[in-house]
C-alpha cells in the first residue's frame, strides 16, 4: 500500500451559502492529492501527458462525513493499493484540523493511448514504480 | 419513478486541457438539474433552506462513460424512484447532443434541521408531493 | 452598437460563505453570455476556435455594485460597441430580478492565429456581421 | 509598502480545453495569495467575518500578459501600498517559473459591517498592524 499526505486550505472561492465546501469541489481536492502522490515517487502526471497518454476518470465515489469549513488546513490522504494495470485506482481519506475523517473518496482512471483513443498499459516505468513502492 | 429533462451547456469554464468536461464539474450539473427538477414540481430550494431545512449530501457516485466537450448542449436527466424520507435520492443520467449516454450519476441527499444540526423528516409537503407524483 | 441578453441562475456551486455569488464566478457568468451573444449573430466560437483562430482574453475589469445571491435568475447584456479589430471588446451589464444594475464588467479579447501564436485580423465573416450588426 | 508572496500550482480543475489557465481562476488566486498575504502579518481573515466584518470585493482588474500553463508553480505576489481605511486595496503580480510575469492583478475591497450591513472603518488592530508593516 503506498500512502501520500497533502494538506490542502479550503478558499472561499470552496465554500458554499451553507458555509459548508462545496460537495462540488472534493473531487479537484482529490485530484491534486493524487497529483502529489504520483510526483512524490517521481511521476509527473504532465510529463505523462505530455508523451501521449492521459487518464481520465472512469468512475468516482464520494462520501460526505462531515462538512469542511472556510480556511480549514485538510490532510488529503491518497492511497494506494494496487499496481496500476490498465485501470489505476486511487482512495481519498480527508481529515480536518481535529483529525476527524470527514470525506472517503475513490477514483479509478483509465490509462488511454492519445493516438488510439483506446485504454492501455501504463508506460513501463509506472508499473515498476509501484510495484516497488507498495510492496515495501 | 419522476423524471426530469434539463438541458445545460458546456462552457469555457467547464472544460479542461483534455479538451473535456471536467470531471469534478458533474456534479455542479446534478445539482442544477435536481433543483430545476424540484422546481418544476413547485419545489423551491432556496425556500426550502430560508425555512430551516438543509439539504447536504451525504453520497455521490458518478460513472463518466464518454466525455463531454466544449459548447455539447447536455440533457441531464434527473430521477427519483423514491418518495424521500430522512434520505433523498436522486439519480442522474447526461445524453449528449447525439443521443448517446456518456454519464451517470446518484446522489443522495440528508434533510437536516438548522436549528438542531440532527438529520429530520422532510417538511410534510414534500412528501405529498412525491407521494403523488412517484405513483402517477 | 449590439445588445444581446441571457438568462443565468446563480447555482449553489456559484454561491460563497457571505451567501453571495464567488466574486470569482462573474467573469464565468460573462464568458457564457458573450459566447451566446456571438452565437445569436451567427458565429460559433467553437467554430471559430477549429479553424484555428483562439480568442484569449487581454484585460478584464469588474465592478461590483450589488451582490447576486443564490437562485437569483440574473439577466447578463452583452455589449458589443465596435466591430472588432485585432482586439474585440465587450461591455457586460448584469441585473437582478428587480432590474436592478449589481455588475458591470469589460473584457477585452484578442484574435490569435494558432498556428504562428502571434495576433491576428478577425476572419473577414466577423469583421463583416459587426460592420453590419453595430452599425444597424 | 508590503509585500508577500505565495506559491500555487495551477491544477487540471484550473485549466481549460486551450490548455491554459482558465481567465476565470485567476480572481481566486488572487483571494488565496491576499488571505495568506494577511495571516502572515497576523491577521485571520475568518476570525475578521467571526468578529461581523466582511471584506466583499468593491472592484476587480486584471491584465492577462502571457498564460499559465497546467502544473506551472506560480509566484503569487501581494502588495498593499496603503493603510487601509474604508477601503482597502491589493495589487497582485504573478510570475512564472521562469520568473516572468505573466499577470497584473488589482482588487478593492470594503470593509462592511454585517448588523447594519454598511460600509465602516477597519477593525483598530488592523489599521495599527498596516500602520506599522507598510512604512518600515
Amino acid at each position: 500500500m503506498y500512502r501520500h499526505e497533502w494538506k490542502m486550505r479550503v478558499s472561499y472561492a470552496d465554500t458554499d451559502r451553507m458555509g459548508y465546501m462545496y460537495y462540488g469541489n472534493y473531487p479537484k481536492f482529490y485530484e491534486v492529492a493524487r497529483v502529489e502522490a504520483l510526483r512524490n515517487v517521481g511521476i509527473s502526471y504532465k510529463e505523462l501527458e505530455d508523451s501521449g497518454v492521459i487518464l481520465p476518470v472512469g468512475d468516482l465515489k464520494v462520501k460526505y462525513i462531515k462538512p469542511a469549513y472556510y480556511d480549514d488546513q485538510l490532510k488529503v490522504v491518497t492511497i494506494i493499493d494496487k499496481v496500476p494495470g490498465v485501470k489505476f485506482h486511487f482512495r481519498y481519506e480527508i481529515y480536518n484540523d481535529k483529525e476527524e475523517l470527514i470525506n472517503i473518496g475513490e477514483t479509478t482512471l483509465v490509462f488511454v493511448d492519445l493516438k488510439t483513443g483506446k485504454p492501455c498499459r501504463p508506460p513501463h516505468h509506472i508499473e515498476e514504480i509501484f510495484q516497488s513502492v507498495i510492496t515495501e
